[in-house]
């Protein structure tokens, strides 16, 4: 049997693409919604102070009897301050969870994580653990923590923001995933474990690292499952950046081309198409209720993975930038090369892919390719495959709003420019593009939620959020 | 502006994927439906003889006054045999179309070319020309014809079977595209255009090489759409070849795995994979109704160009031959990679691709991946992506069979059991992949029985077939 097709009793082994459960997930059976409303609390005025039945039903959430941050900052395990702190306007008292506050999302290629740093004084005797948290910002967002490949995007920084009932300022941090354990060890060396917070992450590597992060640092590990997180970090960004959504207008122009801001919010039904190393697609029918519809594992890890493999780049945005100078069409088969024109019995003008890659069969054409024409040919056949998912799953759902995110998109234009051209293009203008600018941080913005909410979660139901 | 995006007024020369009219195509808008019993004639009752009317009104269709060859094989301008000749019992007396009797099928890659050699004893002052058709045949035949890659599947030649009012047999004849020149000049050197045939052809390089032939040979062309030839090739061999379509039965398991005959004649609606260069997806609705429904530029001039750049193979046996012998997951990054273990929220076993070619961002990675796992992680995206775009396909036209079709599945059994899995896998067992033993032919052959309707479809509407 050939190599990588299992058969025989249980589950074969055969090669099949991620999120292929999608068949049910077209049907209505399965999937069941999610309530967003559960998963953010923004702006939800309460006081600052610690309940113990909520201390009490966090510290159940973990593997053993934990000692627990105040708010007030002192370690204890007494008694916390008396009920009458607690607000009586409040139905959920507040929980305050140990700082920092980050949500961290552990993807295939990249970590992203969201830092919230309030803004609020806080109490003399919290000055310590203050200045540890800002001790561990700065490594967290300090270029040689890790490998010098984490970034912070401080572009994307989002000052005076509500989380819960806090306002303070978002910072967006990325690193590569293969630096996570340097990561984890770093913040253990720096005292992140000191103060004995839980961590809170989502992505395939919440699982994944899960073990190693018990075990290295002593900590609780709270996951979340990386679409809702998605999803929610979606409703909370779009709702406290005001041009967070945009579509471009004559996208192939580069005189007229502009990014003409288009809010999402409330305009349900929607497609949301996360591409990361793979690629997701989420039908998303209202602010509580979501379900995934299909995918591919042709994305963003195949058009790098490509370009290292075709051209010897080594990073995204060497990849990306060698694609802006190549062209496809010394690569691509095109109809005018099997037509000599057009094929105009279905309007396709001679320049349209017939067959990505299909001049590579001749050495005289694959002499005469440049990596620069190489790279512009993947990044041209993943963008198109994409798009004409998105389009197929629009059609499907009867929308005509599908927006693009993850790290695929950054930096990279020409991608964004061809998704909007081609939808508008096979939609005859009734389906939009639509872009988002924080792109990839999305899913652990909705971390960062869930942690914030993780006490509240803890009350109602009594137990952790791994779900 | 990015090469390869070109703005401004008119068309911007954007790449987009061919078939995208396709949007048009799922809607009931456009591509009207074909009534495919226009296309076929096979077996109608009639006698072997010409008549004048129909002789004229085929004249009429090319661009001169041409001789024409009767079917009692004398070269003559003088009236035909009487009219008492002509069956009274026949609608439409017979048109007997110059011989050799061929369609032709120049696509992307390879040009298919079907032959029908009559079976029935002609008159012996045919025999000039039926002595000249036979040495055209035997260099159609012949491997030194066209740079040796011209190959005649004698495997699949069909005896006894009737086309129009003859019975003879057909050969299966395939060279390769860019030979497509010399084939014309070699069959002009060996006086196929003595013959002054008309010469009819379908597929991209019927358009092509339109100007070339009518040039060089001084023939008449008759231009068939492809995919018209393709649904009326598809009806009439499943009509004249008992085990034409089967499935795959326990398609991971050598020990049980075996091929189930299972016609498709009048089990409408199915779906239609046309693998070539570039795939086409067909919903087939009745037998004289089809329509196009969408198509994507990966295919099998992806698979075979990639394997070309990657592998340095020169061939597609090649490539498949080293694809069969190597595993996906040392180029692919898999679910476990990233989770570590399955992602059980979307029952997704570890081993399904998460990432195609996501593996290769790491050099480490990189210097391991053998040639043949490569090969195989090419084979493993392009066939994943072409059963995935068929699953979405068959749950937007709710049909429960797709036969999957083209040269990219000729001596692929990996790709056709890995679509015989995933598409049970996905559909939970609810929708069939089928497959046809003439592989990439269909299209040569409803060609060629357009050709031996020729005379017919002039008399009825007095032009050529030109579409």
């Amino acid at each position: 049997m050939p190599s990588g097709i299992r058969g025989g009793p249980g589950r074969p082994r055969i090669p099949i693409q991620a999120y292929y459960s999608s068949f049910d997930g077209m049907s209505d059976t399965r999937d069941e919604p999610v309530d967003a409303s559960d998963l953010t609390n923004a702006g939800a005025p309460t006081t600052v102070v610690a309940s113990p039945k909520r201390l009490i039903s966090a510290a159940a959430a973990g593997d053993a009897p934990r000692k627990v941050l105040h708010i007030n900052g002192s370690f204890s395990e007494k008694e916390p301050p008396t009920s009458s702190h607690i607000s009586q306007s409040d139905d959920h008292p507040p929980f305050n969870p140990p700082m920092p506050w980050f949500g961290i999302d552990v993807g295939g290629t990249l970590v992203k994580l969201v830092y919230f740093e309030p803004q609020e004084v806080l109490p003399e005797d919290a000055a310590e653990e203050v200045e540890q948290t800002k001790v561990i910002l700065k490594y967290l967002t300090s270029n040689k923590t890790y490998g010098d490949t984490g970034i912070r995007d401080v572009h994307l920084e989002m000052k005076g923001v509500p989380i819960d009932h806090h306002t303070g300022t978002l910072h967006f941090i990325r690193f590569p995933s293969s630096a996570m354990e340097k990561f984890i060890h770093l913040a253990k060396a720096k005292g992140l474990s000191s103060l004995n917070t839980t961590v809170c992450a989502t992505g395939g590597g919440a699982f994944a690292y899960e073990k190693y992060i018990r075990q290295e640092m002593k900590l609780e590990l709270n996951k979340f499952d990386e679409l809702e997180s998605l999803i929610s970090g979606i409703h909370y960004i779009e709702q406290h950046h005001p041009e967070e959504s945009y579509y471009f207008e004559n996208p192939l122009n580069d005189e007229t081309c502009r990014k003409v801001p288009h809010s999402i919010r409330d305009l349900y039904p929607y497609l949301v198409v996360n591409i990361g190393s793979g690629v997701s697609v989420m039908l998303v029918e209202s602010r509580t209720k979501f379900r995934r519809v299909w995918g591919t594992s042709i994305g963003g890890g195949t058009f790098l993975g490509l370009c290292c493999l075709l051209t010897g780049c080594e990073t995204f945005e060497e990849g990306i930038a060698l694609a802006a100078k190549g062209d496809h069409r010394n690569v691509d088969k095109l109809v005018r090369d099997i037509y000599g024109g057009d094929y105009s019995r279905f309007d396709l003008p001679g320049d349209t892919v017939a067959s990505s890659f299909g001049q590579m069969l001749d050495p005289e054409w694959r002499k005469n390719a440049k990596p620069e024409d190489l790279a512009r040919a993947v990044l041209v056949t993943v963008t198109n495959n994409i798009g004409s998912l998105a389009m197929m799953c629009a059609m499907n759902a009867k929308v005509d709003k599908v927006v693009f995110l993850g790290n695929f998109l950054r930096v990279n234009s020409v991608s964004m420019k061809q998704l909007s051209y081609a939808m508008d293009f096979w939609s005859k203008g009734k389906c939009k593009a639509l872009f988002m600018e924080h792109e990839g941080y999305f899913g652990a913005v909705g971390c960062l939620l869930e942690y914030m909410n993780l006490g509240r979660q803890n009350a109602h139901h009594g137990g952790s959020s791994d779900k």
